[in-house]
């Protein structure tokens, strides 16, 4: 049954794969319309789903995301017009190459396709990805987690109207309304009618689905961020970034996990972090270096405290020997996101950038800028931690695929 | 045992991702020396493997594939010094953006990893990976087919000199001498060591990975390719193009292998291109409108012939309405390899190429132009006919990630 929606999908996509730029901006404008003209509706979904959650027992940060306002679908049809107004990432040729032979070889930007993204609760997923695939002529089948299910369906069936309102097909944006694990295991093995799945939410789920999936997957997510304050860093700036990569939004996989700090600056510098830090009550984990400099407020780092993303008000703290070991502990430990450096020398930030193997790599600059809006791609689907396809923020464009279009005149081999 | 031996090449890697351009293409001419002074060992290690599988009772044409001549080694050594003679993929940036805070952000080209590649026969192969490779600043695990051992151990002993003799770690080019069934499936299971598995061979080696594999794979080779021949196209130029797509090189994946005709010139066309493919005794296998034009020598065509890769000198002919009949049939039936279109009308010809979902789509030229050296690309490590990551011909570039480089003065967010 499942098979059935997603080839239903797919063979909508034919039509909405040959929509001009004007039609699939005028779907997103009559999706962000019928979202408002269904406010009453999605509210009561969502009321109900919130019902079911609390009788379950969900957590209070749970029910928070879980949460729909009038403010937050008001929030989702702006995101909507606000994707229509990025610029088409599909039909453009970045250059044609005249062969010896005379044919001319261009490569145009095309869609995936189907697109399949399996997340959790939070319910303004589903409008977003749907106004990201639209946008780019991809057709999604999204599932989202158990708890959202009315909202979900409520959103989704507004999305079609708006599809409708332009003579697209509803079955451009489907919903999977089974949340079993037995249907996400089903996605994962939808080779051939799935060009893509890209899992989005927690590390448990990004990990069952790379280990699981048979459909070329995107891995989301993970961010074990280190900062490394280098003996010729601004210890102010350093002090700045410190804190701001730790405390400005922890949960989030861009904020800093471990600090490493050269052994040459770690007496000065560290009391200048801390004062900071201890502003917002941070946990510090450190090595034996660290506490004999800090004393004894600072929880003597296990070996996994390396390797932990805390999301928390937690930082692990390590004072290294200089550039070479901070490089080697980022790339034994780091997730591959995001990663930075605080320096005066150019020639160790040229080095960090060379040795460090990252989406990312800052220079005197936060981790937290690690974000699709920051980096001006204007809407993100994720944050890629693989190498293939994509790596770092996604936007628009990662969402396309390439045909290479050749123009001849009988020539032959 | 597998898993060590890929987590020491993976551990190579560091050296060779930070080898700048000079030394990668010392490394490939030192290769290509290395091969031809261990031109008799080589040769004497394949003689022996070509021994084993006559005993085996290995077809004549796999026997010759796995043949190694004193020119063929020159071939693999020139063609490594070919690949040194490249641009170099890794390190550039096409542009660095200032973002409205100040940052610099730069996207730059990095080599993906460790790139696992699981093959056949042929033991050029090994060659021709590990200097794509070294090149692209990538380590490289190879698993050739068991028939090629002795020879693939040989040639990548010398390769191995060859890096050694520059500085860099042998083990950045390591074979799997291991060629059971399972040694395969150990690969496809080096999640987090190896970053992307490539198979090169046959359609059914290509289909087990890609379901198996839970490393992300690119899926290259099988090419279901058509030929539309519109109403409005020159005739001539049409038998001519048919011609060559199905019989300059039937064997390889970007042949024809099903003939599309416009009903309005089945007619005159048919006998036309007949004519030409009867000179290399071309067994068509016709539609009912076919068999009516052409007469009692074409065989019936049954359904599985439109999804038959034949690779032989078989040809599937259907004659069709037009444009739309010829273009849902292609997107049902083919791989989304190589299709073309004869046709005088531009609006035809751009509809085509609209509606194609294909790696390629060629207006009036044979299919046969899809190959990496043919685009420009110099080298090609194989075709993919995926969507993701690199669809089309591959070549060095399609073997790196990008990582985004950010240079601050301090941002924070």
């Amino acid at each position: 049954m499942l098979t059935d929606l997603a080839l239903r999908c797919k063979a909508s996509w034919e039509q909405l794969r040959i929509a001009d730029t004007h039609t699939r901006n005028s779907a997103l404008h009559k999706m962000a319309d019928a979202l408002i003209s269904a406010k009453d509706e999605i509210l009561s979904a969502n009321a109900l789903d919130l019902n079911n959650a609390e009788k379950a027992g969900l957590s209070p940060a749970m029910l928070e995301r879980l949460t729909l306002t009038p403010a937050r679908i008001d929030g989702m049809a702006a995101g909507m017009r606000e994707v229509a107004a990025q610029p088409d990432p599909i039909g453009s040729m970045d250059r044609v190459d005249k062969r010896p032979n005379g044919l001319s070889i261009g490569v145009k930007r095309v869609p995936l396709g189907l697109v399949g993204v399996i997340y959790e609760s939070r319910p303004n997923v589903t409008a977003d990805v749907a106004a990201l695939c639209v946008k780019s002529g991809n057709a999604c089948l999204l599932r989202g987690g158990k708890e959202a299910i009315l909202s979900n369906k409520s959103i989704t069936q507004a999305l079609c109207a708006g599809l409708e309102a332009v003579g697209l097909p509803g079955d451009c944006v489907r919903l999977v309304e089974d949340t079993s694990r037995e249907s996400a295991n089903d996605m994962m093995r939808l080779t051939g009618i799935l060009d893509v799945l890209i899992p989005r939410g927690s590390a448990s789920l990004i990990r069952a689905v790379v280990e699981n999936s048979r459909v070329p997957v995107i891995e989301t997510g993970a961010g074990n961020c280190h900062t490394y304050v280098d003996d010729e860093a601004d210890l102010d700036m350093a002090a700045s970034i410190t804190f701001n990569a730790k405390c400005s939004r922890p949960s989030v996989c861009n904020a800093m996990e471990t600090l490493l700090v050269s052994e040459k600056v770690a007496e000065e510098f560290l009391p200048k972090a801390k004062a900071l830090l201890d502003t917002k009550n941070v946990e510090l984990r450190g090595c034996e270096k660290t506490r004999a400099i800090l004393g004894g407020g600072v929880v003597p780092a296990a070996g996994e405290d390396w390797e932990t993303e805390y999301n928390d008000y937690i930082l692990a703290v390590k004072v290294v020997s200089g550039l070479y070991e901070a490089t080697a502990h980022i790339n034994k430990y780091g997730t591959g996101h995001s990663e930075a450096i605080v320096t005066r020398n150019y020639f160790t930030a040229q080095r960090f950038i060379d040795r460090v193997d990252a989406a990312c790599v800052y220079v005197n600059a936060s981790t937290r800028f690690t974000d699709g809006g920051e980096f001006g791609f204007g809407a993100e689907i994720g944050i890629s931690t693989q190498k293939l396809h994509a790596r770092g923020p996604m936007g628009l464009r990662h969402l396309t695929s390439v045909q290479y279009v050749v123009y001849g005149e009988g020539q032959i081999r």
